[in-house]
């Protein structure tokens, strides 16, 4: 299944690793073990471009002064359910996990909080928060804004960032239901991989510096633009998340978030967490075995021809993560690299 | 604008004849008034396939015994922030307005109400519940579960609704963005129209009988189903809508919801509608004021070629809603007969 290039590393070595380094860069002992552990967390459930892959990229803009490893992360506003954690441009995972435990902590008192991050960076895998709440058996949320990489349907400008939604929702017998989705129709990485293949890709999946519709990878590279998920909705999605993230949490949005590239200044993004008691509305096992008979509907349904099998949202990551718990995550040469690189800077001992 | 053959009728006469309609066939006096009131709404918006079309559908769910016209609409469930409204097979605009008036009332006191609705049936517009938020300097959300027109991703069976969703967000000079999208990468309503007009559709809108992609409509119709928007993606929306009007309310989800034309019984579907104050997070007017920024972010952009203007969510409806407001609302031939019949039937005088 990986390139017989590859390393496999033990999921918790890599945790240690990329802790012991993110402690290195400046951050307090708990920071750095969440943010470890989140990116481990990404590689684990095969969410790549969200994973350690990241280490080196956090590094250099910690380095650059636009991530504050030692923010405050202080609570600018609170209401009964309700908050707004100022993360003073620090790490989007510690703001992000301490948003949840805010909103699990209201959810659990009043039977839903809602808490928004402000003036922070990039959050990882938005599935990471979302799952917080399934552990505590209820229903979580989680969006972020984004650097823009997107244009309002019918426009050609940059404005809107390839925002995420996550649901994490709990099941009985089967694993969690998680929708981690972004708004635009394609990624960035998979335009990238078609060019490395050398195929064309979808005439919806980007635009070129124009604001036409592009097959070939090269010109959606060249200064093109990611098309929204199917046009006006996509692009709908990613603006109401961008007033959930960024507008309502006092935080930037739009063209104040600078591009990914731009590594010396602090991105300045918003996240907003949500977490649902789900005993506000019926008994937990009631739920959980509700859970059981939609995924069994959908996974006893025939599947279309060319297909082998029909998934709920979040079992292939859930399968991957069972693998890669086992076996260890798959290291690519060139990460390995990196991350070797950044160990002997930061006088970390190898995980490799 | 609207074909010859139409004929514009006043919005509140409209509004009058509906309530009346609704009264004959039972509802108590203000509950008629909600009814009526939300089609029209509908109908101002230009959303026609929600409008006044559907007084003659409601009123054969009436007789037919599946709509009950004097539901109590009991709370089932009530907490500090959530609550469970029992439909018990009522009229789903009763039930929606009601459900969000306490959603209302809950965020207004802890910054965040979710009330769900069992056992309804279909509701019209998400976006008039959604839209109650707005009036009280909220964000309001809004969602329905729906009778099964789209198979999984992969699949081939006709498992899930083309669920919609709906935010509502207050602007400053701006009127509201309102985003109302189904999870569908069409709806049948515009595959019937290029049916009619001789075209061929996208081969992302649907699927034939074998749940292979077509472009054909006729076999779209011919036992064939909805894509999901984005492929996976809109069956993940699709699902976790499913969830949370469905299954977390206690109310019919997947296959138990009987199809559209099944008018003899209750739909058994369920709707969820949410509150969020925006001052727990940001004083009002400089939410306001960020929301004008960024609308015209947007509004200002370039547009790409063959469009005239980037648009933001809810522009068009608000433009459709002053024209009609003011000119009356276009009935088509077929519509104003039906309604002269329904009138004529049911002792209420035409207003046409």
């Amino acid at each position: 299944m990986d390139a017989p290039s590859t390393t496999l590393v033990d999921h918790q070595d890599l945790t240690d690793f990329c802790s012991a380094c993110f402690r290195s860069l400046g951050l307090s002992a708990p920071d750095a073990e969440v943010t470890g552990r989140s990116l481990v967390w990404a590689s684990l459930r095969g969410v790549d471009s969200h994973g350690v892959v990241l280490t080196k990229e956090y590094a250099e803009r910690i380095r650059a002064g636009s991530i504050e490893p030692r923010s405050p992360y202080s609570v600018h506003t609170e209401g009964t359910t309700t908050a707004v954690i100022d993360a003073a441009a620090g790490v989007g995972q510690v703001a992000g996990v301490r948003a949840m435990e805010m909103a699990l902590n209201k959810a659990a008192q009043t039977g839903v909080g809602i808490v928004g991050v402000k003036n922070s960076n990039h959050f990882g895998a938005a599935a990471f928060y979302s799952m917080m709440a399934v552990e505590r058996e209820m229903i979580g949320f989680a969006t972020t804004n984004a650097p823009p990489s997107m244009a309002p349907w019918g426009g050609k400008a940059r404005l809107l960032g390839n925002n995420p939604l996550c649901f994490a929702v709990p099941a009985g017998k089967y694993p969690p239901v998680v929708l981690d989705m972004a708004a635009g129709a394609s990624a960035w990485g998979k335009i990238f991989i078609a060019q490395q293949q050398g195929r064309k890709i979808p005439l919806t999946w980007a635009l070129d510096k124009n604001g036409e519709p592009t097959d070939e990878p090269a010109k959606a590279f060249d200064g093109g633009l990611i098309q929204p998920l199917g046009g006006y909705k996509g692009y709908g999605l990613s603006l109401i998340l961008d007033v959930l993230a960024g507008l309502l949490t006092g935080s930037g949005f739009s063209t104040h978030i600078p591009p990914w590239n731009d590594k010396g200044r602090s991105q300045q993004c918003g996240h907003l967490v949500a977490a649902i008691r789900i005993d506000g509305f019926l008994p937990i096992s009631t739920f959980r075995g509700r859970m059981d008979e939609l995924i069994g509907i959908m996974k006893s349904s025939p599947p279309a021809p060319g297909t082998d099998r029909v998934l709920v949202p979040g079992e292939i990551e859930n399968e991957i993560e069972q693998q890669r718990r086992a076996q260890g995550i798959p290291i690519y040469p060139a990460i390995r690299q990196d991350l070797e690189n950044l160990g002997r800077e930061l006088n970390v001992p190898s995980p490799f």
